[in-house]
Protein backbone atom coordinates (compact mmCIF):
# COMPACT_ATOMS: atom_id res chain seq x y z
CA UNK A 1 0.00 0.00 0.00
CA UNK A 2 1.16 3.77 -0.92
CA UNK A 3 0.27 6.90 -0.12
CA UNK A 4 0.27 10.04 -2.04
CA UNK A 5 0.12 13.59 -2.13
CA UNK A 6 -1.20 16.19 -4.94
CA UNK A 7 -0.42 19.39 -3.11
CA UNK A 8 -2.10 21.69 -4.67
CA UNK A 9 -2.80 25.57 -4.20
CA UNK A 10 -6.26 25.23 -3.38
CA UNK A 11 -6.39 21.97 -1.83
CA UNK A 12 -4.20 19.21 -0.78
CA UNK A 13 -5.11 15.58 -2.24
CA UNK A 14 -4.29 12.76 -0.63
CA UNK A 15 -4.40 9.08 -1.33
CA UNK A 16 -3.63 5.57 0.22
CA UNK A 17 -3.65 2.59 -2.55
CA UNK A 18 -1.77 1.13 -5.26
CA UNK A 19 -3.66 2.02 -8.44
CA UNK A 20 -6.95 3.76 -10.20
CA UNK A 21 -8.64 0.11 -9.09
CA UNK A 22 -7.19 -0.20 -5.73
CA UNK A 23 -7.84 2.69 -3.91
CA UNK A 24 -8.48 2.31 -0.12
CA UNK A 25 -9.00 5.56 1.16
CA UNK A 26 -8.52 9.38 -0.30
CA UNK A 27 -9.53 12.95 1.35
CA UNK A 28 -9.00 16.48 0.08
CA UNK A 29 -7.33 19.51 2.81
CA UNK A 30 -8.15 22.70 1.93
CA UNK A 31 -4.71 24.34 1.55
CA UNK A 32 -4.01 27.08 4.02
CA UNK A 33 -1.33 28.02 6.22
CA UNK A 34 1.80 25.41 5.18
CA UNK A 35 1.25 24.13 9.03
CA UNK A 36 -2.22 23.96 9.34
CA UNK A 37 -2.35 22.05 6.08
CA UNK A 38 0.28 19.34 6.39
CA UNK A 39 -0.75 18.65 9.89
CA UNK A 40 -3.60 17.63 8.62
CA UNK A 41 -2.28 15.41 5.81
CA UNK A 42 -0.35 13.54 8.33
CA UNK A 43 -2.76 13.07 10.76
CA UNK A 44 -4.83 11.40 7.95
CA UNK A 45 -1.87 9.04 7.12
CA UNK A 46 -0.79 8.35 10.48
CA UNK A 47 -4.68 7.38 11.17
CA UNK A 48 -4.70 5.34 7.89
CA UNK A 49 -0.85 3.78 8.62
CA UNK A 50 -2.82 1.97 11.48
CA UNK A 51 -5.46 0.35 9.21
CA UNK A 52 -3.06 -0.55 6.28
CA UNK A 53 0.75 -0.23 6.52
CA UNK A 54 1.81 2.53 3.87
CA UNK A 55 5.16 1.37 2.26
CA UNK A 56 5.76 4.76 0.52
CA UNK A 57 4.73 8.25 0.16
CA UNK A 58 4.85 10.14 -3.30
CA UNK A 59 4.30 13.82 -3.58
CA UNK A 60 3.39 15.66 -6.45
CA UNK A 61 3.59 19.93 -5.69
CA UNK A 62 3.31 22.77 -6.80
CA UNK A 63 6.39 24.93 -7.47
CA UNK A 64 8.64 25.52 -8.02
CA UNK A 65 10.40 23.31 -6.18
CA UNK A 66 13.98 21.89 -5.30
CA UNK A 67 14.08 18.72 -7.36
CA UNK A 68 18.18 18.73 -6.97
CA UNK A 69 19.06 16.03 -4.11
CA UNK A 70 22.31 17.55 -3.40
CA UNK A 71 20.79 20.78 -2.75
CA UNK A 72 20.38 21.94 0.87
CA UNK A 73 17.10 22.72 -0.07
CA UNK A 74 15.38 19.56 -1.61
CA UNK A 75 12.36 18.67 -1.41
CA UNK A 76 11.31 22.56 -0.34
CA UNK A 77 8.67 24.42 -2.37
CA UNK A 78 11.02 27.48 -3.15
CA UNK A 79 10.03 30.57 -4.83
CA UNK A 80 6.15 30.40 -5.20
CA UNK A 81 3.94 33.83 -5.27
CA UNK A 82 1.54 31.03 -2.76
CA UNK A 83 2.03 33.37 0.87
CA UNK A 84 3.23 31.35 3.40
CA UNK A 85 4.56 28.18 1.22
CA UNK A 86 7.22 30.12 0.10
CA UNK A 87 10.98 27.57 0.81
CA UNK A 88 8.47 25.02 2.79
CA UNK A 89 9.87 21.50 3.63
CA UNK A 90 7.50 18.97 2.08
CA UNK A 91 9.77 16.08 1.74
CA UNK A 92 11.26 16.46 5.32
CA UNK A 93 8.25 17.43 6.85
CA UNK A 94 6.30 14.25 5.47
CA UNK A 95 9.31 11.80 5.87
CA UNK A 96 10.36 12.81 9.49
CA UNK A 97 6.85 12.55 10.85
CA UNK A 98 5.60 8.96 9.01
CA UNK A 99 8.93 7.10 8.48
CA UNK A 100 8.62 6.00 4.94
CA UNK A 101 10.61 6.82 1.75
CA UNK A 102 9.69 10.27 -0.09
CA UNK A 103 8.87 10.37 -3.89
CA UNK A 104 9.13 13.77 -4.91
CA UNK A 105 8.02 15.81 -8.24
CA UNK A 106 5.74 18.63 -9.47
CA UNK A 107 2.31 17.92 -9.88
CA UNK A 108 2.26 18.23 -13.51
CA UNK A 109 5.21 15.18 -13.75
CA UNK A 110 3.00 13.32 -11.39
CA UNK A 111 -0.46 13.97 -14.11
CA UNK A 112 2.07 13.12 -16.72
CA UNK A 113 3.26 9.39 -14.94
CA UNK A 114 -0.66 9.07 -13.84
CA UNK A 115 -1.25 9.23 -17.51
CA UNK A 116 1.53 7.26 -18.60
CA UNK A 117 1.09 4.28 -16.03
CA UNK A 118 -2.72 3.95 -16.45
CA UNK A 119 -4.23 6.95 -19.07
CA UNK A 120 -4.07 8.29 -22.61
CA UNK A 121 -0.30 7.80 -22.24
CA UNK A 122 0.28 4.16 -21.44
CA UNK A 123 3.22 2.62 -22.45
CA UNK A 124 4.12 5.72 -24.57
CA UNK A 125 8.16 6.81 -24.55
CA UNK A 126 8.26 10.03 -24.81
CA UNK A 127 5.37 11.79 -23.49
CA UNK A 128 4.46 15.33 -22.56
CA UNK A 129 1.67 15.95 -20.66
CA UNK A 130 0.25 19.56 -20.98
CA UNK A 131 -2.36 21.47 -18.40
CA UNK A 132 -4.25 24.26 -18.95
CA UNK A 133 -5.87 26.03 -16.28
CA UNK A 134 -5.25 28.94 -14.01
CA UNK A 135 -1.75 28.56 -15.53
CA UNK A 136 0.19 26.11 -18.00
CA UNK A 137 2.22 23.41 -16.52
CA UNK A 138 4.08 20.59 -18.75
CA UNK A 139 6.16 17.83 -18.06
CA UNK A 140 7.81 15.71 -20.53
CA UNK A 141 8.21 11.90 -19.70
CA UNK A 142 11.35 10.31 -21.21
CA UNK A 143 10.52 6.10 -20.85
CA UNK A 144 8.23 6.97 -18.19
CA UNK A 145 10.77 9.01 -16.16
CA UNK A 146 10.42 13.02 -15.77
CA UNK A 147 13.20 14.97 -17.50
CA UNK A 148 14.89 17.53 -15.23
CA UNK A 149 17.58 19.60 -15.79
CA UNK A 150 18.45 22.56 -13.63
CA UNK A 151 15.41 22.66 -12.68
CA UNK A 152 12.27 21.60 -13.98
CA UNK A 153 10.70 22.49 -16.87
CA UNK A 154 8.68 25.69 -16.70
CA UNK A 155 6.89 25.09 -20.34
CA UNK A 156 4.54 27.52 -19.61
CA UNK A 157 6.64 30.23 -19.79
CA UNK A 158 7.76 29.67 -23.29
CA UNK A 159 7.82 32.93 -25.33
CA UNK A 160 5.75 32.65 -28.02
CA UNK A 161 4.41 34.95 -31.31
CA UNK A 162 1.35 36.64 -31.15
CA UNK A 163 -1.44 35.76 -33.40
CA UNK A 164 -1.57 38.47 -36.09
CA UNK A 165 -3.97 41.31 -34.68
CA UNK A 166 -4.03 40.70 -31.31
CA UNK A 167 -3.06 43.09 -28.94
CA UNK A 168 -3.98 41.67 -25.92
CA UNK A 169 -0.71 42.42 -23.48
CA UNK A 170 -1.22 38.88 -21.35
CA UNK A 171 -2.01 38.07 -17.88
CA UNK A 172 1.86 36.77 -16.70
CA UNK A 173 2.84 38.71 -13.79
CA UNK A 174 6.75 37.62 -15.01
CA UNK A 175 6.55 37.66 -18.80
CA UNK A 176 3.00 39.46 -19.84
CA UNK A 177 2.43 37.90 -23.37
CA UNK A 178 4.19 34.16 -22.40
CA UNK A 179 1.92 30.97 -23.42
CA UNK A 180 0.66 31.19 -19.84
CA UNK A 181 -0.09 34.58 -20.22
CA UNK A 182 -2.24 34.27 -23.28
CA UNK A 183 -3.80 31.17 -23.02
CA UNK A 184 -4.47 30.41 -18.95
CA UNK A 185 -7.80 30.42 -17.76
CA UNK A 186 -6.81 33.68 -15.94
CA UNK A 187 -5.76 35.05 -19.51
CA UNK A 188 -8.70 34.32 -21.06
CA UNK A 189 -10.84 35.99 -17.73
CA UNK A 190 -8.71 39.26 -18.19
CA UNK A 191 -9.32 39.35 -21.96
CA UNK A 192 -12.65 38.85 -22.23
CA UNK A 193 -13.83 39.77 -18.89
CA UNK A 194 -15.71 36.56 -18.81
CA UNK A 195 -14.81 33.42 -16.68
CA UNK A 196 -13.68 30.92 -19.36
CA UNK A 197 -16.54 28.62 -18.26
CA UNK A 198 -19.20 30.99 -18.97
CA UNK A 199 -18.29 31.70 -22.40
CA UNK A 200 -20.41 29.96 -25.43
CA UNK A 201 -18.85 27.28 -27.30
CA UNK A 202 -19.08 30.03 -30.70
CA UNK A 203 -17.41 32.69 -28.82
CA UNK A 204 -14.74 34.07 -30.57
CA UNK A 205 -12.19 33.44 -27.33
CA UNK A 206 -12.31 29.67 -28.45
CA UNK A 207 -10.92 29.89 -31.57
CA UNK A 208 -8.25 32.44 -30.48
CA UNK A 209 -7.43 30.08 -27.49
CA UNK A 210 -6.48 27.02 -30.05
CA UNK A 211 -3.97 29.46 -31.86
CA UNK A 212 -2.06 30.01 -29.09
CA UNK A 213 -2.16 26.16 -27.70
CA UNK A 214 -1.32 24.98 -30.93
CA UNK A 215 1.84 27.71 -30.84
CA UNK A 216 2.67 26.34 -27.72
CA UNK A 217 1.91 22.89 -29.11
CA UNK A 218 4.26 23.33 -31.97
CA UNK A 219 7.50 24.35 -29.85
CA UNK A 220 6.88 21.39 -27.51
CA UNK A 221 6.90 19.58 -30.73
CA UNK A 222 9.73 21.67 -32.42
CA UNK A 223 12.08 20.96 -29.30
CA UNK A 224 11.17 17.59 -27.44
CA UNK A 225 9.53 15.65 -30.56
CA UNK A 226 7.46 13.69 -27.91
CA UNK A 227 5.49 10.32 -29.22
CA UNK A 228 2.77 11.43 -27.92
CA UNK A 229 0.79 14.63 -26.09
CA UNK A 230 -1.76 14.76 -23.55
CA UNK A 231 -3.56 17.98 -23.09
CA UNK A 232 -5.57 18.48 -20.02
CA UNK A 233 -6.40 21.14 -17.38
CA UNK A 234 -9.85 23.26 -16.29
CA UNK A 235 -9.87 25.59 -19.72
CA UNK A 236 -9.78 22.15 -21.96
CA UNK A 237 -12.81 21.28 -23.79
CA UNK A 238 -13.71 18.84 -26.21
CA UNK A 239 -14.38 20.80 -29.19
CA UNK A 240 -10.94 22.54 -28.86
CA UNK A 241 -9.01 19.66 -29.93
CA UNK A 242 -10.57 19.56 -33.56
CA UNK A 243 -9.35 23.35 -34.62
CA UNK A 244 -6.17 23.43 -32.62
CA UNK A 245 -5.23 20.17 -34.45
CA UNK A 246 -5.78 22.20 -37.77
CA UNK A 247 -3.85 25.12 -37.02
CA UNK A 248 -0.94 22.66 -35.22
CA UNK A 249 -0.89 21.05 -38.93
CA UNK A 250 -0.50 25.10 -40.48
CA UNK A 251 2.22 26.09 -38.11
CA UNK A 252 4.42 23.12 -38.75
CA UNK A 253 4.09 23.40 -42.32
CA UNK A 254 5.12 19.72 -42.79
CA UNK A 255 8.90 20.33 -41.59
CA UNK A 256 8.07 17.52 -39.25
CA UNK A 257 7.56 15.10 -41.48
CA UNK A 258 6.38 12.00 -39.11
CA UNK A 259 3.06 9.72 -40.33
CA UNK A 260 1.80 10.40 -36.51
CA UNK A 261 1.70 14.00 -36.48
CA UNK A 262 0.77 14.39 -40.67
CA UNK A 263 -1.81 11.75 -41.08
CA UNK A 264 -2.75 10.83 -37.12
CA UNK A 265 -2.79 14.00 -35.42
CA UNK A 266 -5.85 12.67 -32.96
CA UNK A 267 -4.10 9.92 -31.66
CA UNK A 268 -1.00 12.54 -31.30
CA UNK A 269 -2.61 15.08 -29.39
CA UNK A 270 -5.01 13.76 -27.22
CA UNK A 271 -7.08 14.81 -23.91
CA UNK A 272 -6.30 13.09 -20.42
CA UNK A 273 -7.99 9.85 -19.60
CA UNK A 274 -8.13 9.75 -15.76
CA UNK A 275 -9.56 13.42 -15.60
CA UNK A 276 -8.54 14.83 -12.00
CA UNK A 277 -7.17 11.86 -10.85
CA UNK A 278 -3.75 11.82 -13.02
CA UNK A 279 -2.14 13.65 -9.94
CA UNK A 280 -2.88 12.24 -7.40
CA UNK A 281 -2.44 8.50 -8.87
CA UNK A 282 1.01 9.82 -10.19
CA UNK A 283 1.99 10.27 -6.88
CA UNK A 284 1.30 6.91 -6.04
CA UNK A 285 3.97 6.09 -8.84
CA UNK A 286 6.29 8.27 -7.01
CA UNK A 287 5.61 6.42 -4.00
CA UNK A 288 6.24 2.61 -5.67
CA UNK A 289 9.45 4.24 -7.20
CA UNK A 290 10.80 5.70 -3.87
CA UNK A 291 9.79 2.24 -2.08
CA UNK A 292 11.83 0.15 -5.09
CA UNK A 293 14.63 2.70 -4.60
CA UNK A 294 14.85 2.21 -1.02
CA UNK A 295 14.41 -1.80 -1.17
CA UNK A 296 17.70 -2.12 -3.90
CA UNK A 297 20.67 -3.34 -1.71
CA UNK B 1 40.75 3.25 -33.84
CA UNK B 2 37.43 4.60 -34.82
CA UNK B 3 35.73 5.66 -38.01
CA UNK B 4 34.13 9.73 -37.91
CA UNK B 5 31.86 10.88 -40.72
CA UNK B 6 30.54 14.43 -40.00
CA UNK B 7 27.89 14.79 -43.30
CA UNK B 8 27.41 17.99 -44.12
CA UNK B 9 25.54 19.62 -47.20
CA UNK B 10 28.73 21.16 -48.35
CA UNK B 11 31.29 18.90 -47.51
CA UNK B 12 31.74 15.63 -45.67
CA UNK B 13 34.78 15.48 -42.60
CA UNK B 14 36.45 12.24 -42.34
CA UNK B 15 38.60 11.47 -39.72
CA UNK B 16 40.34 8.04 -38.52
CA UNK B 17 41.06 8.16 -34.87
CA UNK B 18 40.50 7.90 -31.25
CA UNK B 19 40.02 11.64 -29.77
CA UNK B 20 41.57 15.24 -30.06
CA UNK B 21 45.10 14.19 -29.33
CA UNK B 22 44.56 10.97 -31.01
CA UNK B 23 44.01 11.65 -34.83
CA UNK B 24 45.64 9.06 -37.36
CA UNK B 25 44.05 10.83 -40.79
CA UNK B 26 41.52 12.75 -41.89
CA UNK B 27 40.04 14.56 -45.05
CA UNK B 28 37.30 16.66 -46.42
CA UNK B 29 35.50 15.62 -49.18
CA UNK B 30 33.33 18.04 -51.17
CA UNK B 31 29.80 17.12 -51.29
CA UNK B 32 28.21 16.54 -54.63
CA UNK B 33 25.67 13.54 -55.88
CA UNK B 34 25.38 11.32 -53.26
CA UNK B 35 27.19 8.15 -55.36
CA UNK B 36 29.88 10.18 -56.17
CA UNK B 37 30.49 11.46 -52.60
CA UNK B 38 29.98 8.17 -50.92
CA UNK B 39 32.27 6.13 -52.88
CA UNK B 40 35.09 8.77 -52.18
CA UNK B 41 34.06 8.61 -48.25
CA UNK B 42 34.38 4.84 -48.45
CA UNK B 43 37.60 5.00 -50.48
CA UNK B 44 39.07 6.75 -48.14
CA UNK B 45 38.16 4.45 -44.98
CA UNK B 46 38.81 1.16 -46.93
CA UNK B 47 42.13 2.92 -47.53
CA UNK B 48 42.69 3.69 -43.90
CA UNK B 49 42.05 0.24 -42.72
CA UNK B 50 44.78 -1.19 -44.47
CA UNK B 51 47.05 0.91 -42.31
CA UNK B 52 44.88 1.00 -38.68
CA UNK B 53 41.84 -1.93 -38.64
CA UNK B 54 38.82 0.42 -38.04
CA UNK B 55 36.71 -0.96 -35.10
CA UNK B 56 33.18 0.76 -36.22
CA UNK B 57 32.52 4.32 -37.80
CA UNK B 58 30.33 6.98 -36.30
CA UNK B 59 28.18 9.33 -38.63
CA UNK B 60 26.77 12.78 -37.73
CA UNK B 61 24.73 13.74 -40.43
CA UNK B 62 22.47 16.92 -41.96
CA UNK B 63 18.91 16.33 -41.98
CA UNK B 64 16.14 15.45 -40.94
CA UNK B 65 17.58 11.76 -40.85
CA UNK B 66 15.34 9.07 -39.50
CA UNK B 67 16.61 7.47 -35.80
CA UNK B 68 14.20 5.18 -35.36
CA UNK B 69 15.98 1.51 -35.44
CA UNK B 70 12.86 0.08 -36.21
CA UNK B 71 11.90 2.26 -39.14
CA UNK B 72 12.60 0.73 -42.67
CA UNK B 73 14.30 4.15 -43.44
CA UNK B 74 16.82 3.69 -40.36
CA UNK B 75 19.91 5.58 -41.01
CA UNK B 76 18.49 7.48 -43.92
CA UNK B 77 18.31 11.16 -45.04
CA UNK B 78 15.06 11.85 -45.39
CA UNK B 79 13.20 14.84 -47.00
CA UNK B 80 16.26 17.30 -47.11
CA UNK B 81 15.74 20.19 -49.93
CA UNK B 82 19.33 19.43 -51.09
CA UNK B 83 18.96 17.53 -54.31
CA UNK B 84 19.45 14.20 -54.88
CA UNK B 85 19.78 13.80 -51.36
CA UNK B 86 16.98 12.74 -50.36
CA UNK B 87 16.07 9.02 -48.71
CA UNK B 88 19.53 8.29 -49.35
CA UNK B 89 20.51 5.28 -47.15
CA UNK B 90 23.28 6.76 -45.44
CA UNK B 91 24.12 3.74 -42.60
CA UNK B 92 23.12 0.82 -45.10
CA UNK B 93 25.39 2.28 -47.12
CA UNK B 94 28.78 2.95 -45.45
CA UNK B 95 28.20 -0.34 -43.05
CA UNK B 96 27.47 -2.78 -46.52
CA UNK B 97 30.74 -1.42 -47.75
CA UNK B 98 33.48 -1.32 -44.82
CA UNK B 99 31.62 -4.06 -42.87
CA UNK B 100 31.96 -2.56 -38.95
CA UNK B 101 29.19 -1.12 -37.23
CA UNK B 102 27.71 2.10 -37.75
CA UNK B 103 26.99 4.61 -35.03
CA UNK B 104 24.01 7.46 -36.36
CA UNK B 105 23.35 10.66 -34.79
CA UNK B 106 22.04 14.45 -36.58
CA UNK B 107 25.62 16.56 -37.08
CA UNK B 108 24.30 19.03 -34.34
CA UNK B 109 23.70 15.52 -31.70
CA UNK B 110 27.43 14.78 -32.77
CA UNK B 111 28.77 18.41 -32.05
CA UNK B 112 26.92 18.53 -28.91
CA UNK B 113 28.78 14.79 -28.04
CA UNK B 114 32.20 16.65 -28.76
CA UNK B 115 31.92 19.10 -26.92
CA UNK B 116 29.98 16.99 -24.00
CA UNK B 117 33.01 14.41 -24.49
CA UNK B 118 36.52 16.72 -24.66
CA UNK B 119 35.09 20.18 -24.61
CA UNK B 120 33.22 23.22 -23.34
CA UNK B 121 30.30 20.82 -22.30
CA UNK B 122 33.04 17.93 -20.11
CA UNK B 123 30.60 16.32 -17.47
CA UNK B 124 27.24 18.17 -17.96
CA UNK B 125 24.79 16.10 -17.43
CA UNK B 126 21.57 17.91 -19.41
CA UNK B 127 23.58 20.11 -21.91
CA UNK B 128 22.25 21.64 -25.20
CA UNK B 129 24.86 22.56 -28.10
CA UNK B 130 23.09 24.93 -30.31
CA UNK B 131 24.72 26.03 -33.65
CA UNK B 132 23.86 29.55 -35.11
CA UNK B 133 25.38 29.05 -39.10
CA UNK B 134 23.26 28.78 -42.29
CA UNK B 135 20.59 27.15 -40.17
CA UNK B 136 20.22 27.09 -35.99
CA UNK B 137 20.36 23.45 -35.23
CA UNK B 138 20.22 22.31 -31.48
CA UNK B 139 20.95 19.02 -29.08
CA UNK B 140 19.91 18.56 -25.99
CA UNK B 141 21.89 15.36 -24.03
CA UNK B 142 20.80 14.00 -21.11
CA UNK B 143 23.46 12.15 -19.13
CA UNK B 144 25.59 12.30 -22.32
CA UNK B 145 22.53 10.42 -24.75
CA UNK B 146 20.84 12.85 -27.07
CA UNK B 147 17.11 13.04 -26.53
CA UNK B 148 15.18 11.60 -29.08
CA UNK B 149 11.56 10.94 -29.42
CA UNK B 150 9.45 10.80 -32.40
CA UNK B 151 12.12 12.23 -34.52
CA UNK B 152 15.13 14.77 -33.33
CA UNK B 153 14.80 17.56 -32.25
CA UNK B 154 14.18 20.94 -34.70
CA UNK B 155 15.30 23.42 -31.74
CA UNK B 156 16.12 26.07 -34.87
CA UNK B 157 12.41 26.33 -36.52
CA UNK B 158 10.91 26.88 -32.76
CA UNK B 159 7.81 29.74 -33.30
CA UNK B 160 9.66 32.96 -31.20
CA UNK B 161 8.20 36.64 -30.52
CA UNK B 162 9.27 39.15 -32.62
CA UNK B 163 11.24 42.00 -31.29
CA UNK B 164 9.15 45.07 -31.02
CA UNK B 165 9.03 46.59 -34.13
CA UNK B 166 10.57 44.22 -36.05
CA UNK B 167 8.85 43.59 -39.13
CA UNK B 168 10.87 41.36 -41.40
CA UNK B 169 9.19 38.87 -42.87
CA UNK B 170 12.13 36.13 -42.01
CA UNK B 171 14.11 34.02 -43.96
CA UNK B 172 12.81 30.00 -43.15
CA UNK B 173 10.83 28.80 -46.00
CA UNK B 174 8.23 26.63 -43.94
CA UNK B 175 7.51 28.71 -41.21
CA UNK B 176 9.07 32.25 -42.09
CA UNK B 177 9.83 33.77 -39.10
CA UNK B 178 10.46 31.34 -36.50
CA UNK B 179 14.26 31.20 -34.49
CA UNK B 180 16.14 30.69 -37.73
CA UNK B 181 13.70 32.27 -39.81
CA UNK B 182 15.06 35.31 -37.78
CA UNK B 183 18.66 34.53 -36.62
CA UNK B 184 20.42 32.73 -39.14
CA UNK B 185 23.50 33.80 -41.21
CA UNK B 186 20.88 33.66 -43.98
CA UNK B 187 18.13 35.93 -41.98
CA UNK B 188 20.78 38.31 -41.63
CA UNK B 189 22.00 38.45 -45.11
CA UNK B 190 18.34 38.88 -46.47
CA UNK B 191 17.85 41.58 -43.30
CA UNK B 192 20.36 43.91 -44.07
CA UNK B 193 21.54 42.79 -47.82
CA UNK B 194 25.25 41.86 -46.06
CA UNK B 195 26.89 39.17 -45.41
CA UNK B 196 27.22 38.56 -41.48
CA UNK B 197 30.69 38.68 -41.81
CA UNK B 198 30.93 42.12 -43.32
CA UNK B 199 29.25 43.80 -40.60
CA UNK B 200 31.06 45.50 -38.53
CA UNK B 201 30.51 45.34 -34.81
CA UNK B 202 28.98 48.23 -33.91
CA UNK B 203 26.39 47.27 -36.74
CA UNK B 204 22.98 46.98 -35.37
CA UNK B 205 22.26 43.86 -37.04
CA UNK B 206 24.06 42.48 -33.71
CA UNK B 207 22.21 44.14 -31.19
CA UNK B 208 19.04 42.75 -32.88
CA UNK B 209 20.83 39.51 -33.28
CA UNK B 210 21.86 39.22 -29.21
CA UNK B 211 17.93 39.57 -28.81
CA UNK B 212 16.58 37.02 -30.91
CA UNK B 213 19.53 34.28 -29.49
CA UNK B 214 18.30 35.38 -26.14
CA UNK B 215 14.86 34.17 -27.18
CA UNK B 216 15.26 31.16 -28.56
CA UNK B 217 17.42 30.63 -25.25
CA UNK B 218 15.10 31.69 -22.97
CA UNK B 219 12.90 29.22 -24.81
CA UNK B 220 15.50 26.02 -24.88
CA UNK B 221 16.10 26.76 -20.59
CA UNK B 222 12.20 27.04 -19.99
CA UNK B 223 11.44 24.38 -22.45
CA UNK B 224 14.47 21.94 -21.18
CA UNK B 225 16.26 23.19 -17.73
CA UNK B 226 19.39 22.46 -19.04
CA UNK B 227 23.17 22.57 -16.94
CA UNK B 228 24.49 24.43 -19.66
CA UNK B 229 24.32 25.79 -23.25
CA UNK B 230 27.04 25.27 -25.43
CA UNK B 231 26.74 28.54 -28.22
CA UNK B 232 28.24 28.00 -31.66
CA UNK B 233 28.11 28.35 -35.48
CA UNK B 234 29.61 30.74 -38.22
CA UNK B 235 27.26 33.54 -37.08
CA UNK B 236 28.50 33.80 -33.53
CA UNK B 237 31.12 36.23 -32.28
CA UNK B 238 32.55 36.95 -29.00
CA UNK B 239 31.03 40.29 -28.40
CA UNK B 240 27.44 38.45 -28.78
CA UNK B 241 27.87 36.71 -25.70
CA UNK B 242 27.92 39.84 -23.31
CA UNK B 243 24.63 41.26 -24.95
CA UNK B 244 22.63 37.93 -25.44
CA UNK B 245 23.38 36.77 -21.56
CA UNK B 246 21.65 40.66 -20.51
CA UNK B 247 18.52 40.27 -22.74
CA UNK B 248 18.21 36.88 -21.48
CA UNK B 249 18.10 37.84 -17.92
CA UNK B 250 15.48 40.29 -18.88
CA UNK B 251 13.42 37.39 -20.30
CA UNK B 252 13.29 35.28 -17.75
CA UNK B 253 12.63 37.91 -15.47
CA UNK B 254 13.61 35.89 -12.40
CA UNK B 255 11.78 33.16 -13.28
CA UNK B 256 13.92 30.20 -13.10
CA UNK B 257 15.37 31.11 -9.89
CA UNK B 258 18.69 29.01 -10.23
CA UNK B 259 22.08 30.43 -9.14
CA UNK B 260 23.61 29.24 -12.35
CA UNK B 261 21.44 31.43 -14.42
CA UNK B 262 21.22 34.37 -12.23
CA UNK B 263 24.72 34.34 -10.58
CA UNK B 264 26.72 33.00 -13.11
CA UNK B 265 25.30 33.28 -16.54
CA UNK B 266 28.80 33.57 -18.11
CA UNK B 267 29.76 29.40 -17.25
CA UNK B 268 25.89 28.48 -18.34
CA UNK B 269 25.75 30.12 -22.24
CA UNK B 270 29.17 29.33 -23.33
CA UNK B 271 31.08 29.01 -26.12
CA UNK B 272 32.10 26.12 -27.84
CA UNK B 273 35.63 24.69 -27.30
CA UNK B 274 36.49 22.07 -30.41
CA UNK B 275 35.54 25.10 -33.19
CA UNK B 276 34.87 22.97 -36.39
CA UNK B 277 36.21 20.08 -35.10
CA UNK B 278 33.33 19.50 -32.63
CA UNK B 279 31.26 17.29 -34.94
CA UNK B 280 33.53 14.91 -36.27
CA UNK B 281 35.11 14.67 -33.05
CA UNK B 282 31.31 13.76 -31.94
CA UNK B 283 30.87 10.89 -34.74
CA UNK B 284 34.38 9.37 -33.16
CA UNK B 285 32.06 9.07 -29.48
CA UNK B 286 29.03 7.58 -31.96
CA UNK B 287 31.54 5.17 -33.27
CA UNK B 288 33.28 3.98 -29.89
CA UNK B 289 29.57 3.66 -28.67
CA UNK B 290 28.15 1.72 -31.73
CA UNK B 291 31.18 -0.53 -31.09
CA UNK B 292 30.94 -1.06 -27.74
CA UNK B 293 26.96 -2.06 -28.18
CA UNK B 294 27.97 -4.56 -31.24
CA UNK B 295 30.64 -6.03 -28.23
CA UNK B 296 28.19 -6.48 -25.88
CA UNK B 297 26.52 -9.93 -25.74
Amino acid sequence: MFGAIEAGGTKFRCMVGDGPTAIADEVRITTTAPQETLAEVIRFFTAQAIKHPIDAIGIGAFGPIDLDRNSATYGHITTTPKTGWQHQDLVGLVGDALKVPIGFDTDVAAAALGEYTWGAGQGIDNLVYLTVGTGIGGAALSAGRSLRGLVHAEMGHMLIPRVAGDSFAGSCPFHGDCFEGMASGPAIRKRWGQDPETLTTDHPAWQLQASYLALGLANIILMLSPHRIVLGGGVMRAELFTALRCRLLDLLAGYVNSPEITDSLEDYVVPPSLGNQAGVLGALVLARRAYEQESQP
